[in-house]
């Protein structure tokens, strides 16, 4: 045990999986094997190691087709050709898999967040990609409150959701919802985007 | 329950992870709130719900820095001030966060796998980004068994890791190891890229 | 997977344990096995398979020293030198373990209490322990409600808790205190017997 | 946070319990309660805080019938009227439930065991229900390693099990099984007892 390392526990964990869902338990992956995955749900969330989508939804495998990125951003749409991992995500689950909702999950304490209001603010960054990346949420600027630019960005995500033509159309047809999430990892409550307001109500 | 929609299942799991990260066992989240996350792996994943990286090795909240996105992917070092998801998110794994381990965790039934497979060979798609997205792996083109085109796929991110110079350094420094993982989701077992020799031995 | 038996199940169970408890996070088990166990709590449950004390409480390996028997029944103090189960454990749990807190937890839909209930309306038996084992709560009798007689069961099971000496001597003393909980099962509340008033509050 | 008590991380377990069974996945319970439980198992287990039956086996409500008392003890077949709480589990189980296997799970480093060994050796004991209780493994004495004598235990319980005629009547109709299985808790290993050599082989 002495010489555990973060790998061995990682390869524990997987063996820990096999045994319960290849064992145990092997009907849900044998259908998502068998049949394929059909998830219902697209998420967008965070890279945050304490903000696991799965983790604080408790999924199984099969429920949720996630993306995870810094700040949980989706940029505006821009069908030119170049390596757009959001996007080419988006599309597939949006087009190829038909999920019926996407969730934009923000939380606070957000490091990417921080790294845009510390450029927003002047504060220079040697970084290459990530202020680029995180300038996506410039929708969300002038506001000075770390929670308040989460919740921003949020927004911003879903505003940029609907500029993608497949996206607004599932949307204006009904066969296709959107929602804002928000973490606050210091109480552990869930906010959710009331898209008639625009204002942020308490869920959990 | 009768109504009980895909969303009320994650916001009822979401009770589920509040009564046991916050109440019952509150001494984790709370360090990771108060010290702030401290990952020592960064994954690279794939969108695919079948292969959650949290879920296949258990991991608790805090443990994994993780990019999802479509075939796990790594694009090359272009640091051309456009959006870069995954490379941002690199960037503040590596170089803020300092983890010392990244794997990339590939899959068996790799839907985004396959759209690159009927790309090369011609079929045509009227996908906007996926085509551009998958072609990142052309690298392991030429194959056409889909296990092989994924476990190439894998060693191409891992080349072009290497082609981020504050990923090469570190490598060579011996702060940082690379780690290519194959799940083939068929029978549960984990396969991993030996460096030295190209191939891959199972490990679970 | 076809011949898969519930044997086999619970065999790959344990693997499943093995590979959390002792190759992934060896830490606790490590420490229960060379300090020894310290449970604060003694839990007194039924038998029934859809009441484990571990599920309903999400416990981890050392918190719960427990008592199963049918409608978690406490007899009265008889020390005569046979065979009592639930006493010897209660003993141990008391005197050796110094638990602090005893939980009998009782539940509707009881098949024990079922059995106590036909037997007082005079319906016969062909049992022969089960019967003269369930008489021991005779002084939740008359009634005719099963919930009512469930609960009654368990102020009977607290008020047999205080005739042994050294759980009264403890309990007036302020170093033990006794919890009658009953579970909804229908509906997965959890009732707290007020010892003051006698009467059940719902806790969730 | 700060005043937590063992029993408000119970209750919080409880909440956990109730968001998973009750809010997330209904189906399990739901199905439990229209139908009642119908294990296929009976388990006669140890009430040792770190041997918990459905925490060593990963069981799902519903699965698991269960007796604990201290050292998963089985009382020989005496009809005699009085209060027998094992006895009485094991005739509901065996003649209500109608389960399909018996497993008595020991376990090393038992407080019983040690207390049966202590009161062999001569060591007086101040305890009324402990020492008649565990002097039922009377059968394993003469041994002085207590690992030996815990084994000797579990086959001196599936012994006693062959005195009840409704137990082996069904063993001899091939409609139940016994199985003794002893878990090593310093290395997590599972021993299971070979009825026709009476040697104990390592399963896991």
């Amino acid at each position: 045990m002495s010489s555990q390392t973060p790998i061995d526990r990682l390869v524990a964990g997987f063996r820990g999986f096999h045994a319960l869902y290849y064992e145990q338990r092997p009907e849900r992956i044998r259908d998502l094997v068998e049949v394929g995955q059909k998830p219902k749900i697209l998420m967008i969330a965070c890279s945050d190691s304490r903000v696991d989508p799965a983790i604080v939804t408790n999924a199984e495998p099969g429920e949720l087709f996630i993306v995870r990125n810094v700040a949980n951003l989706v940029p505006p749409y821009m069908p030119d050709g170049n390596y757009h991992s959001t996007s080419a995500a988006l599309e597939f689950a949006v087009r190829d898999l038909k999920v019926e909702h996407i969730v934009v999950l923000g939380h606070s304490r957000c490091g990417g967040i921080r790294a845009f209001m510390d450029a927003s603010s002047g504060r220079s960054s040697e970084r290459e990609f990530i202020g680029p990346w995180v300038s996506i949420c410039h929708c969300a600027g002038g506001k000075t409150d770390s929670d308040e630019v989460e919740r921003g960005a949020i927004k911003g995500s879903i505003n940029n959701l609907m500029t993608f033509p497949w996206v607004r159309e599932r949307v204006e047809a009904g066969t296709l919802s959107l929602h804002g999430w928000w973490f606050k990892i210091e109480t552990g409550n869930l906010w959710e985007l009331d898209e008639e307001t625009g204002e942020y109500e308490q869920r959990v």
